[in-house]
């Protein structure tokens, strides 16, 4: 595996690759790797010759107040791990390589980013799409693979890439889970003892929700209800946000009659986890 | 020379051209072509083995009372001028192909954008970056050519290429005039014959600012005043705006000791003009 920091040396890479008729997947990611990013690898090396992964904690997507001085980075065991699954690139910019002196521009989602984590976090999504669409232009893969953990960010890159008109197909990777649910996150690294027993109560949650619209309910307020009730059997778990959308616009239903992502948010100590789950349609 | 409609038939004959390995120069329009346009799409065949011409007249970038509706459009004509000047493709989609159903993204450039034709004109920066970046991705061409007479445009463009990492090489081509001085435009096709006949002491008025400078006037108010005064001559033109900015940054300038560009628009009954000239530094 090769490692590059700067432009030139991505581009030279990846031209001679592309000389050679290679197509090019691509994974972006913060860091902090586990097993869920190495799936979205996996992914990528299925779906290409050649997989690079790039590794940038990019602090215009972090908001005021929240962890971007204390988000994990570990760029040797990253390297390491990136190795050992077999990826050829690793492309790891310092901050003034992405955003060098003079930096001006802003990519905005409209639609899809303004609801559920767009909405709690202002701004955070403006970073995603300002971040990806330049990690995309200056890759250019063929391939670029997203978590599904990430919902709504994946329907922003996906509304991104279709209307700059990037030649990029993004494709969208199961969440990846602990033996007893929990969706792996690097944010997980954060978690006490007690706090890491909780946290599998979100999942199950969940699934009691997507359970009860499976047993024919079909109002969103009443899937939301068995869901914040599951969820309150957990006394560790403090629960932040929880969103029933449709699964293509994120913008609320008022009946699941369609494919819907039923999203949430919760607090465990300073932490903050994400999980969803899709059902109905 | 070949016309596509769609994104389809013009990224077909793009592959094409490049799995032969040819070079490819993009020259983006709004139609209604003269001479200036001419002399980019000569500037991109000397530049690239197949040149690439869009017309799109883009309504993003026109404000609230602006002449959207009545810009003239003639495609016909278009076409045959291109076929004339040996350009391989004309890209002319209709709005749907260029802004499909769904369209959700803004492209905004700050610093460079936000003076000048920016502040008098709220939103069109945003419009012309978000169309020059879904261009630019579409076409993806080695180089891209715009005119110096929208001095601003090319500013922001190159910060947008710049900033999103587009593997495109810009080129700024000098404006066009006739032999009077009067700056190629399509707008120039609104004046009546006596403002026609009006129309160079624009121009005029700019060098005549220029010489002021070169004569060892260092202060822009001053310079600014004699381009005013030369303008006063001419009774059937307006003053609009003047500005005298950094021409790298497009920020006012407290002395002229560096290159400045100096930028003025006119009215002419409704028709508004723009012209610049770059000097000091």
């Amino acid at each position: 595996m090769k490692t590059v920091t700067n432009v030139f040396d991505l581009r030279s890479t990846l031209g001679a690759w592309r000389e050679k008729g290679q197509r090019i997947a691509f994974v972006p990611t913060m860091g902090a790797l586990h097993a869920g990013h190495l799936a979205l690898v996996d992914h990528a090396r299925k779906s290409a010759g050649k997989v690079v992964v790039s590794i940038f904690v990019n602090p215009t997507q972090f908001g005021p107040g929240e962890d971007f001085e204390r988000y994990p980075r570990d760029l040797e065991a990253d390297a390491e791990k990136l190795r050992d699954a077999g990826v050829d690139l690793l492309f790891a910019p310092p901050v003034d390589v992405i955003y060098p002196p003079g930096f001006a521009t802003t990519v905005h989602v409209a639609g899809v980013s303004e609801g559920m984590e767009g909405a709690r976090r202002p701004g955070h999504f403006d970073g995603v799409a300002t971040v990806v669409a330049r990690l995309l232009c200056l890759v250019l893969p063929d391939v670029a693979v997203f978590g599904q953990k990430d919902a709504q960010q994946c329907a922003v890159v996906m509304r991104l890439v279709a209307d700059l008109g990037l030649p990029v197909e993004v494709r969208v990777a199961p969440t990846v889970r602990e033996a007893d649910g929990l969706a792996l996150s690097s944010r997980n690294a954060y978690l006490t003892a007690a706090e890491r027993t909780a946290a599998p109560a979100l999942f199950r949650a969940l699934l009691v929700a997507q359970l009860v619209h499976e047993l024919g309910e079909k109002k969103p307020e009443k899937v939301l209800k068995a869901f914040r009730l599951a969820l309150e059997t957990e006394p560790l778990i403090s629960l932040d946000s929880a969103d029933l959308v449709d699964a293509a616009t994120m913008r609320p239903v008022e009946k699941i009659d369609r494919s819907v992502l039923l999203a949430a948010a919760v607090k465990l100590g300073r932490t903050r986890l994400i999980d969803n789950v899709v059902f109905g349609g």
